[in-house]
């Protein structure tokens, strides 16, 4: 996790827009969440667009800021991860994941000049098409009201910017946590390896295993077991301590 | 949680809206999210207002059957839990969650006839006065940039309804897998009890404790070990073998 995932927003790339007043709403709705950079590609009524500032209230200065593309390819030409928030699209394969698994995966990677992460936006009523959508990583379909799951382009950025916020803010949350010196300081996968060749030679040497076809059956659900309680340095010490114990005394 | 999270959605109650559009806009974020029930507590402009219906699209079912008050009381009159959303009120004492465990506690309580939750709206730039908000039982604040927090009202509405149907979608696939017959059967706090004491049986009889006073520090240790690895039944007895033999060895 990127220990300043708020100063690392995505960019949010709208195709084709329409009506100025999305463009507007648009921008609030990523300036009330703290993303900045919007970029345009052939916003159907040419840009600037008047009707889009009244809609953008103190996101006016992010209307300032947009830029203009001619097409999809050269609006993303820094991206390096990108998600198609989208319907579900026909004759497309490509991995899915909903608006709360694309902010974690975002806010997941750092980015960096000319390495940036990307959120696209169909236009509205027609959407995305395949053209558009295969150049994204990830198709993003929230799992809405199937009578009408058509939501509206401002407030597709939304929830998209709001999740993202979320993700972020949890991310620094735990990156705290993480410099805090109180957390129980972790066992090395290597240091869980080595414990339980131990533990397993300990069962081999007692003759714990009636049969040879059970030793991999029992071993394998006792490093799941193992595993599943994230065993920190201090516990496989101890763990260590008993194996000793045992071992000594046959 | 209830298994039917997604069939009791909450109220929508506006405060003193002022514009048809934003009306219009929460009734389609209210239907992208499967809420259906809209009320009006004194809108600025009448009702209806012809303003509202083009921006609600597959939503205008839901201006038709709104209701209208004159004051919240009234348009709260079956309400039993209310969340106002609203920016953190000066002078008013009272428990503040985020939309995401307002949404959370939504779901988990069942609603009734007569026995609603609400989420309750404050009117464009004025929002909710403290006379307003100390009806609710929760304030809702949202962690949004401190520089422009100020949602329009239909992006307000539409984070509440979408934070509301992932909690619900939510508390149905776990009351789904809570139901499903593969889920590993849990040991008891008994069974494990009774494990932890011939553990610790074996710990004293082999002279682990070099002193007193560690065993009860090793034996808590171990048994926050146990516990966190949420061992089924089948591990446990596993387990027992393994103490068996231990024993038996000495």
């Amino acid at each position: 996790m990127a220990p300043d995932a708020l100063m690392q927003p995505p960019v949010i790339i709208l195709l084709r827009p329409q009506m100025g007043e999305n463009i507007g709403s648009s921008a609030r709705a990523m300036k009330n969440c703290g993303i900045s950079e919007l970029r345009l590609v052939a916003p159907r009524d040419g840009w600037p667009n008047p009707l889009a500032r009244p809609m953008a209230a103190s996101g006016a200065d992010i209307l300032d800021n947009a830029t203009v593309y001619d097409d999809i390819g050269s609006a993303m030409h820094d991206v390096v991860l990108a998600f198609a928030t989208t319907a579900r699209m026909r004759d497309l394969v490509k991995p899915t994941t909903d608006p709360r698994g694309a902010a974690e995966m975002s806010v997941a990677k750092p980015q960096s000049e000319g390495r940036r992460i990307a959120y696209l936006f169909g236009a509205e009523r027609s959407g995305m098409d395949n053209d558009e959508a295969v150049m994204a990583d990830y198709i993003v379909s929230a799992d809405l009201n199937p009578d009408f799951p058509s939501l509206n382009l401002g407030q597709a950025v939304l929830m998209m910017s709001w999740e993202w916020r979320m993700a972020a803010l949890r991310a620094q949350s735990l990156s705290d946590a993480a410099l805090d010196d109180n957390w129980p300081e972790r066992a090395t996968i290597q240091e869980r390896d080595f414990f339980f060749q131990r533990f397993e030679s300990l069962l081999h040497d007692k003759g714990f295993f009636a049969t040879k076809e059970m030793a991999p059956i029992v071993n394998r659900n006792m490093r799941a077991f193992f595993t599943r309680a994230e065993p920190t340095k201090q516990e496989l010490q101890t763990w260590h301590g008993i194996l000793s114990m045992l071992m000594k005394d046959s």
